[in-house]
Order: structure tokens, then sequence, then C-alpha cells
């Protein structure tokens, strides 16, 4: 059994991850990493683990119990990884990171984004970025993948294969989408409060929304995005819109893209979130609006599925030669 | 009293329109029409109505019924209202229409965006469109008046004055919004079933929705419009995109544009649609990107509020010659 | 005009008495005190109000500026109307609390279920609990009112006539609530986070929760109480269980006790929480089961509204002499 | 592997049994019975399962196509299964039904709560009640398995075991009970309109809903049963009221009776319906409350999980000598 460790096990990223793992047929935890909750029991924060993880606790963060690992999954705040790197990068040990610190191309790039120097930029070139649809040949050869943002995760499967056959036009791409509130985490603010968030809807993060570097990395384009946050626990979809270069069939299109990805599903109808909720699928349409000249295309995903804990335990399966779906689903809970 | 014949009382709008009159000092219902629930008592249908209307009934179709009638206002599917012309357009009662039927400019326009022939092209000059902010005057002095749309209501006023000042290229503008699921109607089907909705989110009616005719007409520009179903029973929240033509403050704009308008709310914040729920209001703001030149500008309203019934009720008060915020309130019920 | 002081006015309940003393003919806001938010614009905590009241800001504590009050309206933890006593009960200013400090009939009953020593048993006399459809003369005479508690209000209405007529044993009597989550207050914590009470149910405060006593005072009898948390803003639906003594019909004996009642809804059906949304409304239907000879009743009600501060402004309506509906409506915001 | 045909295979339970066959490593769908949907892709009415079964579709219903299955799972109306009994109960053949048709002991029970004769008594006592927590080992021997109705199945964790060591009075026991909407199946309708539901709680089926009698089957009680709708997709929590006999622990005898058993966890806290979303776990508390000599006991499940499809495979798996837990999950997809 592959023994994997994970920093910030008390999150709902961290919790989806020790889900997945529980169902895993080659993996177990080693250590469920948790500062703030160390020494209280799985079940206490996630109490859907209880029957699962009966008896295992929370552990405060000490590096040399990495020692025993043989997979590192980290779901933490930002800057977090550039600050343990040391600790985390042994040589030998495969790592996926779902901070932001190693998803970029460049110091300058991370900087200009996020508003802070990188601290290691020395170690930017030995990431991938870990979506596998583009990227699983460099994804299988690497030892650190630093998995997508979940908005960049559904843009970029929306909109990268029309960029690169050139049936859009990479300036003026916009993204606009709406999460699931689980994508801000499991702290307890205003925003984040049920009277806040139940029957409504609204946009945040207005023009400079850091998923945005992403989005023109996978693209090559700039991008408008708009998050929205949508009174679901779960759930992402992005609604792009780009100039269409010429008349081809974006639907044709992504078919040709995805044909034979497993987790991807190419359909003639607008997708539903829920359609995803706690699997690792995403559901993908498009149109071309002759009228406008607009191409429209839209994915929709679990933000904690394959927005997240679903993508890295993927991009994990193939670092280590593992069936690339194990313990993953294609399946949503539905209804 | 003025007295109110309501076509489609049994309706969300119906409901909505039963429960502004009650609350109106210079109004009170004459008629209530819903033929598919004729007979019953109200509050069979509109239980939150039950202590308002006690002994009320519905009342079949009855033109004859009308007579005693001073101002009506009429929920209906498009199309009810060109069939019904003759019996609802007496000289000398205000009209008030939710329809689609006489919102549009011309018969031509009509048949492009309902693929139906307009029955009755020669009463279309006598309707004003019922935007007070932008047309108070021409209600004002009309007798029949043709309310906007829920969507449409949103994107006019969000983009119609910055299309004005010319800060916003009229072609290429997108609008991206989300609504409540009453918008979609009583009917029960697959997807009004709460199952479907529920902790969901979906685009439909992709590149022709008909509401696009009406963004088109009232900000002079090409609109591609896509709507989504959010889960939630009110609300719209309009999220636009248009090129800036300059690089002028969009909020300044809208401030100077909505200076004392008694429900237009224009901040800094992003707006929520709960905010407005149950009341007339409608909240915006707006960004200017520069980075990407796209000015994003959004609004939040209740679809049923000042989507619908509190802005027929607003028509009909400055029509009548009535305050124009009677029984209308700017403060929705939140959280 | 009445001039009216808000402790507690950036809560839930505050936000609420300044929704409906907006719109009351006969009273305005001379302060808002919120003391964490205090020199804040009202709409920064209340957008939803942002029209009504553009310019007022909240007021840091300070008991002179209640000279210029004639009602005091204090919506604040327990605990602290007691010990504000001195400032707040001027002898000539009409006062009503929603907090628990006055509500209990002896000091005692209040340090058996609070756990604490009541610091002004001297006061307790000179409260009257403030349900208008049961102490609506006392209310009247009274200067100083101790309004319910939201699932009492409920609990109460829906079982006190059945006491008093002895159609059910005082004994062994079971409430078995629902609540929004507004009724947790505006902190924001794990339990009220959306993603918690998102799609979930759960009950809390099993055996002694302190509402209780209120339940105990207003039937005289011993009352087990199960609240829940349901994923809804607001709402309160109280299903009452009891031992019934005879076979007369609950149903005839709730329409008796509430004929003439404004607020007051008795009817065949289930009542449903939203038909009670921003109202001051309570919906109450009752069933006799002959084949266990239990019966049951139940009460609907919007736990803001006529659980708190509808019920605070039908009380001040009734001791400062105005329309006991004044700026209240029976008309819940549905859907 | 074994062939599986799913009767009522477009609904909700029919849906999960999908999702659950696609994830058995000894099962696969021979047929998927959905008359109404007769021809159409299984996607296109489970969307979420697109990937899972690309190309199936539904088959009209033909009794020669159940040649090729080792296992019948029927998911229809109830009456249904009795009509098609001589078709559905081959000798050889495992048959798991979810209908009521079979779940009562006698002819006169089932008319009784049902209102209509049995057609097929005879057939009767050739079934066994699927709750494999008390009957595991009749479930293992049987052929012909009634599987529990969702609210029975939650309310009989809770009480039984208290029944069976007389800790509670098996007289008077009020099953106090929400479920979610999905319960109510996949009917369009008023009642499950996504605004009748959504922020909104109700009783229903007052006195007489026929789940009691299942209730009364597994207590040997009186029961008196109060569902009530809440507004989630999934999930059932029952609150049930006893009076105590004694003063035992009455969590003690609940860990007893259930340690060991996969899929039921018993813990202090209030359970959480939510925690079971998309498993067969049940999670249970309880507590003794001495100043009203009541015991108050809590189940929370997932109506389509260990109230239905989940359920049914339990049981399958036990006839088939499968392990019981294949494809099915103790964690809930949370949040």
């Amino acid at each position: 059994m592959i023994r994997v460790s994970i920093l910030g096990a008390s999150g709902y990223v961290g919790g989806e991850l020790m889900r997945l793992i529980a169902g895993h047929p080659a993996m177990e935890v080693a250590t469920a990493f948790a500062s703030s909750n160390a020494g209280q029991r799985i079940a206490s924060v996630h109490p859907h683990l209880a029957l699962a993880y009966p008896e295992t606790a929370f552990a405060a963060w000490n590096p040399a119990l990495l020692s025993h690992s043989d997979l590192i999954l980290a779901a933490l705040p930002h800057g977090e990884t550039q600050r343990l790197a040391d600790d985390l990068l042994s040589p030998g040990v495969a790592f996926v990171d779902l901070g932001a610190d190693f998803r970029l191309s460049s110091a300058a790039e991370f900087e200009r984004w996020y508003g802070e120097r990188h601290a290691r930029p020395d170690l930017l070139d030995s990431f991938t970025y870990g979506l596998p649809e583009f990227f699983r040949d460099e994804i299988k050869r690497s030892k650190r993948v630093a998995a997508p943002g979940c908005y960049p995760t559904a843009a970029s499967l929306a909109l990268r294969p029309l960029v690169e056959v050139g049936a859009i036009e990479k300036q003026g791409i916009v993204v606009d989408a709406a999460s699931g509130v689980s994508g801000a985490g499991r702290t307890s603010n205003a925003g984040t409060h049920f009277c806040t968030v139940d029957g409504s809807y609204r946009a945040y993060g207005l023009l400079n929304h850091r998923h945005t570097a992403e989005m023109e990395l996978t693209t090559g384009g700039t991008v408008l995005f708009t998050p929205h946050l949508m009174a679901a626990s779960r759930g992402i979809l992005a609604t792009c819109y780009a100039r269409a270069s010429g008349s081809d069939d974006p639907l044709a299109i992504l078919r040709d893209a995805y044909a034979g990805e497993p987790f991807v599903h190419v359909g003639d109808m607008p997708p539903e979130t829920k359609w995803a909720n706690g699997s690792n699928a995403a559901f993908l349409t498009a149109r071309l609006d002759e009228r406008t000249g607009t191409l429209v295309t839209l994915a929709a995903i679990d933000n904690l599925g394959k927005g997240a804990a679903g993508q890295m335990i993927q991009c994990a399966n193939l670092m280590l030669g593992l069936d690339e779906g194990a313990s993953l689903t294609t399946m949503g809970v539905y209804p």
C-alpha cells in the first residue's frame, strides 16, 4: 500500500482526500496533518468519515513523520508550500500541491497576481501543471505536480481545445463562472454564513481574481474572469465567451479533443453542476453564435472533485503508475 | 379606490400583484381571473394571502366583468394579450401587460424572436415600454404599458446609461445572468423539480433567448445573452460585459444616471440578489477593467418585484397619477 | 413621530426592526446602537436597507442618547438587559425586550434554565409577557414588555388554547420544532456555515433547550422540546404532540380561540413556514389521532417576524395606543 | 458477473441502483426497464451516469428479458409487484422489492393501511423483511426480500434495540421525521416544485402515513408518525420519542446493539442527514430525559441510500453470498 500524508487534512479538500483514499485499493492514510485540530479524532471534524476512520486523529505538523510516506498531498493556503518546500520535497517522494505556489510559470507572474515575492523561484521549473487531459505524459514522468485551481480547471477544459485548433481568438476571452461555497473553504465568516448565501447569488473578486493567471496560462490568451458565489455546497460552472475565428462547430472540436478521456463528457445539453457532485467528472458543451460571432463554451465540475481532491488523486495515480481512475468515479451523487 | 382586475392571478406574478394591491392605499382587487383555478379560493393557491383575502375566489375569464375595473393587469403567457386585445383595451381603462406581445417596436422583430406572426401589429405603437427609469414621462401619459421582461429590466438598468454616454461600444455586449426559479413560472416539470435545481446551476436558452430582443432594444446594440437557473426562488443577477470606449469611471456614470431614482441603488459592492427579495429595488455596480479594456456592469433585482409585479404597479401608479412608490418598498426581506 | 432606539441594531432582528420601522407611519429610528459596528453606515451591515437609510450610521452604546427616545427596543444577548436595566428603564419610556431576562416568572426559574443568578429579580414583576394573542390587555397597560422567544411563540400559539379548554393533558407534551438559521443569529461559526446547513437537517440542544421554560409557562404543563436546524434562512414550524383528554375537534377549538385575531390563521392544511416569510402571521392547524389518543397541533411563523421583530412592533403598537398592525403584514413574501 | 434487471430504472431509486451497480465488482446491468422512457438513452434521464452508461437505453417492460437475469430489483409504485408477481418470481432468481406489497405480515394489515385488497396474499410469507441489521440471517437464506421504506428504516434503527431490551414502553411512541424531496419521487407537481420547497418546511400525511405500519411491525408498538418535507434533495432524520421504562442509558444500548455493524454509527452528537449523503450509512444517537421520563432517539440516513437503493444492494449482496458491503460506502459526500 502506498502511504499518503495529507497536509491541511481538516479542510474540505482534506476531507475529500481522506474519503477518496479510504476507497482507494492501493493507498492508505499515513498521517493527516491539521495543526489547528491536532489530537482531535477525524470524525470530530469530518463526521461523514466516522465509520471509515474510527480511531485516527489529526497530527500536528512534524516533518519527521513524512519519512514514512510514499506520497504527500498538500491542501494548504497559498504561500505555505514555498515555506515548507525543504521539508516536503524529498527527492524520492511524490508530491501533489493544491496551493498556488508552483502553478505559474515564473516568479514574476506569481508576484504580479499574488502580490508577494516568490520565496522559491528555483523550484518552479521542477513542477508540472496537474491537468491530466493536457499534460498526462508530463505528469506521469513528474515527481512534483501543482494541481490547478478549481475555476481554471473548468475554464481550461472548456477553452483550451478551441484555442489549440484556432477556433477562437485568444484576446478578449470572458469567463463568467459560479462556484459552490466549499470553494471558499471551511472558514466561517459573514460571506459563508448560511443566511448570506441561501437563496442568493453574487459576483466577487471583480477584475483581478488570481485564478485569471492560470486561465491565461492554459489558453495563452487574455481573460477577464468574474467568479460568482452560488447557493450550493459544491460545483463550478464556467460559462466562457470568445470571438469565433471561423465557423467550425465547437462541439465537434470538443468531442474530438476529449475522445477517450475517462472523466470528460461532451454533450449537447448545457451541463448542470450537480451532475458532477462527489465525482471527478467534467461535463462540457459549446455553441457558436453566428449572429454575434461569439463562441460560448461551458464546463461543469465538482470544485472539490475534478477541481481539487479528485484531480490530485488522478495526478497521483498517474505519477505512481496506478490505474488513472483508481478510487475515482465518473458518476455524481444525483439528485 | 381604483378597482383592479388581474389576468393570470393564480401564477407567481399574479400572487405578487395581489400581495402588493392588498397593501396599496388606493387600489383593491376587483376580479382575479385564473381560468384553471376558477371558483377556488385565493388561499388554496396563494396560502400566504389567506388572511388578506379570506373570502375571494378566482374567476373564470369573462370580459363583461372588466367593466367594473379602472386598471387591468395582465400576467399571461405571450400571445394571449394579442388574442384578447379587443376585450382588454377599452379606451378609458389603464392597462399594463407583462406578456411580450407589445414590448417590441415592430411586428417583424416580434416574429423574428417569437417565431410567429403578430396578430395585432396595429396596436404596437399604442404601447409604452414600462421601464420608469428611462420612460417615466411617456408612461405617465400612456394608457397602455408593456412592462419589460425580468432579464431585460436588470440588463437595461445596468447597461443603458453607459451606452447613452458612449462609455461602451454597442456591438459585442455579453449579458450573463442568473435567475431564481419563479421566473420559470408555476408550471411543474422536470426542470423546476426541487431535486433538479437544489444545489445546482445551469445555463439554458443558449444563444437565442427571446429576452435578447428587449436588451437590444433598450441598448441599441447587439447582445449575446446567456440565462442561467440558480437555486433560489427569486432574484436575478445580470453580469454584463462590454468593450469600453474610453476610461470613464462607469460607477460615476451610473450614479449620475440614477441620482434621485427611488428604486435604484448604485454602490461599490457587487450586489446580491437577496438584497432585493420581495422589493422593487435594483442594486447596481460597475467596474472598468483597464487590462482587457472591458467594462463590467451588474444589476440585481427581484424577478417578481422590479422584474415583474413591482414594476407593473410602479407603472400603474404613474399612469394613474398616484405616488410612484405606493405599496412598493425599496427594502428586501433579508436574510 | 415616535422616536425609537434600537439596541443590537446590527443583528438580524435589529435589521428586521429597522425594516419595519422604515415602513411604519408613526415611528422613526432615533438611534441604532450596535457597538461592534459603531460608526459604520447601516447599509454596510444591512445592504437591503441601503435606499431606506442612506446616511444613518450605527452608534456606540451611550445611554445619554436614550433621552430622545419614546420607545426602546432591545435585541441583545440574554443577560444584557439585566445589566443595563438602570439605563433602559426610565419610567416614562416604553420598552420591549427580546432577550430572555424578563420573560420568566421568577428568579428561580431563570436560574434553573439559564444557569446563572438573576441580577434584577426586583424588576421581574414589572414586565408583561409579550404575546398579544393571550395578553393583549396587559400589554396595552404595560410600559415594559418581554417579547417571547421564537420557538415559544409558535408552540404557545399551537398549544395554549387546547390546554385552556382541557382538550389535552398538561403532562407529557412534546414539541418537535424546526428553525431557520437566522434564529441562531448573525455569528459565523461552523454550525452556521452554508456548507454545514445546506441540504441538511439536524437536532440540537437535546433535552434542555432554554425555550422549554417559556413553553411550560404558557401551557402550564411539562414539555420536552427538541429544536432542529433546517436549511432555510427564516421560519419556524412547531409540531406539538399531547395526549388528548377527550374527543373534541382541536381545529374547531383553535378556530374559536383565534377568531378575529388579525395575525393568526387556522386552516385545514398543514402549514408551511415559507407562507409567513417576512410577515407577522402565524399559520396553524391541528388533528386528533383517535387511534393513539394523541393530539397533533402545528404552528408556522417567521422566526424574525412573529417570532421576534414583528411581535416586538405589535407589542409596541399596543403599548403606544397605535393601530396594532401598523407596519406589519399578514402576507409572507412567497414563493 | 451477476446480471441485474431493474424495474423502475428511470426513477431516483432506479438511478441510484444503476450508480451502485456501475461501481459493483460483481454485478452488471442486464436490463433497465422504464416503460415511460423506453428507447431513450440512460443519460437523457440520468445525466450524471452519462460516462458510465454511454450506450445503454431503457427497455419497455418485457418479462421475457428477465430470463437473462440473476437478480431482479424492483423500484415500482406499490401494487405493481403484486400484479407482476408471476413474471417476477421465478424460483431460482433473487428478487428484492422496494415497493410496499410484500413488507407487511398479513393481507389484513396491507388492506388496513393501503386501502385495497392484497392480490397475492399467498406470497406474503415467502418474503423476508430486508433490514440486515435485524434480519441478516433470514435475508441470506431468502430468495425474496421486501426492502423497508425509507422512514421505517430510520425509525426502526433508532427504536428497535431499545424496545428489545425493554428500555421503552411500546405504546405511545412518536416518530417525527423529515425527508428530502427525492423521497417523493421524480413526479413533478406543485408539492415538489422548487419554489414550494425552497426555504420551507412542512408536515404532511398527518396521522395515517402508510409507513406507520412498518414502524409498528418492527417495534411491536403503537406509533404516531408525522413526516415532514425539508428543503434537501436527500436525507431522512427520524426524531423518536418514547416513554422510558427505566433509567438505562440508551446510548449504551444502541452501541451494544450495533457493535460490529458495518453501516451503523452510534455517537454522542445529534446526527445530521448530510453526513450520510450518497452512502449506505446510518448515524444514531439517543438520550434519556429524566425530567419528563422520555427517551429521545434519532437516526439519520440517506433516503436513497440506506433508505432505498443502498439497502437493496446490501440485501442482494447477502442473498447472493457476496461481500455485504460490495459497492456500498459508509462515507457520505460531504459537505
